[in-house]
């Protein structure tokens, strides 16, 4: 392991925000954000769980308006900078301008592993504003490396100082994230980093297969909250961290008791589990869109096809989001190769 | 990767017992072991989860008394094998005379990793009973390859038809696990089996990392339910091994209903949670037996060392059982390195 030290970026207030349905008080925020800043955390992310102007009606009202997270963290943070996430689509540049000046210094702009385009304008003005930027590929194991290098370097061209490898669906496997970010480094002069979901329960060998194929930047979060499945649980990866030599600047204690001390009650408080339910194993293991359960189930129910089954064949196809009709047809095509009768009305 | 299947061994209900504190309901074993048995699992383990006899006042008594348990399973399987485990010191041979004709297939018996010799008789004797038999290297992580070898090898002198790297503490690395069960395979002609804890979140990862170096057998839970952090979650192992194309005898999706319609409602109705917590974690990561925990914070309160300290020590020392005082020991020594006033009664 080289000299290097691995930056940390936390995602427990942000992805953290999807386990809590988005009604994180902001009293639990600011005492968590804390105690990751005193831990020692690079970079903390906070915006609603769907990014910048995110509170809204299709994605879930938060209990507080953003400016208002955002600020109750940025008065309290010591070391750690301040990020916020933009999905282009969701967030505008406007977004970006309202909250820039409210102590943000690094902005993450995500965007579907094929549609890194969409990001270039936001990460130039969030360039030009002098923030530290980052491009997130979002469901980067629908694509070989070789076209996730190209996707990267659209991000890297636009002036993102580093890019992400996001394993959305918590569908890869140590090699695939080796083989990806590996690609990147080779190819990229920018930072690599690395986003990991849960739903195989890989989220910290998957990490560590990062760092060890020379990523720079790691995302997880206390106790794994986030959604679905949740994260890379933060306090477990940087004890498997420290015990392979991989170097950070935090404290393995300080999170061990953040985790136990602030998340664990307020999940317990809050009612929220973060499990690998059967729900978020068969996403991981179709490999698609959380947005696609309801409508997979739906049709499950509609054409007596097992939900996983659609989920599969959805994975199999390389569908992103938009596609409900699609799912339909999926299930009325798996029907009929069953050999049952089915009436589309 | 070859066309063998990897044998999986179930032991949601013993090792489970341990995170029901042994009040498993024998309705919910019977039923769970139906679903394990139509789901294809190779070998189903029931015994208290300190293994046969355990069920005594110091290590928990267990709802109903093992022969009951054992009986039970023994009727509703059509395919499964039934196994229980024995460690010498706690059962007897005795004890495995008692329960060996009530359907059971498979002994395993088990011993910390330095301690084979004292298995020899019990194999010997469950291979003279026509059993299918197997040894269990407990805590192996405590010692290099080389030396595990040679106790694996006095199990397998002794008749063993597979010898187990037992992960006891959640203490290893994929590498850690791939060096033993190489080593392991390299030098014996029997199978090899691995047992993964899940206190580095690395129960999966290292199961993967086993088969990949040629293990034939892998233990694994339904929901993860064991003692501690838990076992590697069986249904989510197997979506790993379907996608990485490691062939065995189960069906992912009976796994997956089994986890979600049987043992985790089962789990909310007893209030019993399966986490990484702050004392799994710590365990993990010090690499030491379990029973020490209460013994170091004990301690820790009445030196004021951190209990993580005074663990993480005990495992640098390779400390095993039975050495209570050693951790006062080294409590004191660790006060007394910063600076602490230390009186001892």
């Amino acid at each position: 392991m080289s000299d290097k030290k691995v930056i940390i970026n936390d995602v427990t207030l942000r992805d953290g925000m999807h386990a809590l349905s988005h009604q994180y008080e902001l009293e639990d925020m600011v005492q968590i954000a804390k105690a990751l800043d005193e831990a020692g955390v690079d970079i903390i992310e906070v915006t609603h769980g769907d990014g910048l102007a995110g509170n809204a009606i299709n994605y879930g009202f938060s209990k507080y308006e953003e400016e208002k997270y955002i600020s109750a963290v940025a008065d309290v943070l010591k070391r750690a900078k301040l990020d916020v996430l933009l999905l282009p689509g969701i967030g505008t540049i406007e977004d970006l301008e309202r909250v820039i000046d409210l102590g943000v210094k690094v902005v993450r702009v995500a965007t579907h592993c094929t549609e890194a385009d969409i990001s270039i304008q936001h990460i130039e003005y969030s360039k030009n504003r002098g923030m530290d930027v980052v491009g997130f590929l979002m469901m980067a194991h629908m694509i070989p490396p070789a076209e996730l290098v190209k996707q990267a370097k659209i991000m890297e061209g636009a002036g993102a100082d580093c890019v992400y490898v996001v394993d959305s669906a918590g569908a890869m496997l140590p090699q695939d994230v080796a083989d990806r970010v590996k690609a990147l480094k080779d190819n990229l002069s920018c930072q690599v980093g690395f986003h990991a979901h849960h739903n195989l329960s890989l989220g910290v060998a998957n990490s560590l297969s990062a760092v060890q194929s020379g990523a720079d930047r790691i995302d997880a979060s206390l106790c794994g909250l986030g959604a679905g499945a949740g994260n890379a649980p933060l306090e477990v990866l940087i004890a498997v961290f420290d015990r392979v030599g991989i170097r950070t600047n935090c404290d393995l204690y300080k999170l061990m008791d953040a985790a136990e001390e602030l998340v664990r009650p307020m999940m317990k408080r809050k009612g929220v589990e973060v499990v690998i339910d059967r729900d978020a194993l068969s996403l991981g293991y179709a490999g698609v869109y959380s947005s696609f359960l309801l409508h997979a189930k739906r049709a499950s129910k509609r054409f007596g096809v097992d939900t996983r089954d659609i989920l599969l064949e959805l994975g199999r196809r390389k569908m992103v989001g938009g596609q409900e009709d699609m799912i339909v047809d999926v299930a009325v095509e798996l029907a009929k190769k069953r050999g049952k009768e089915v009436e589309v009305e």
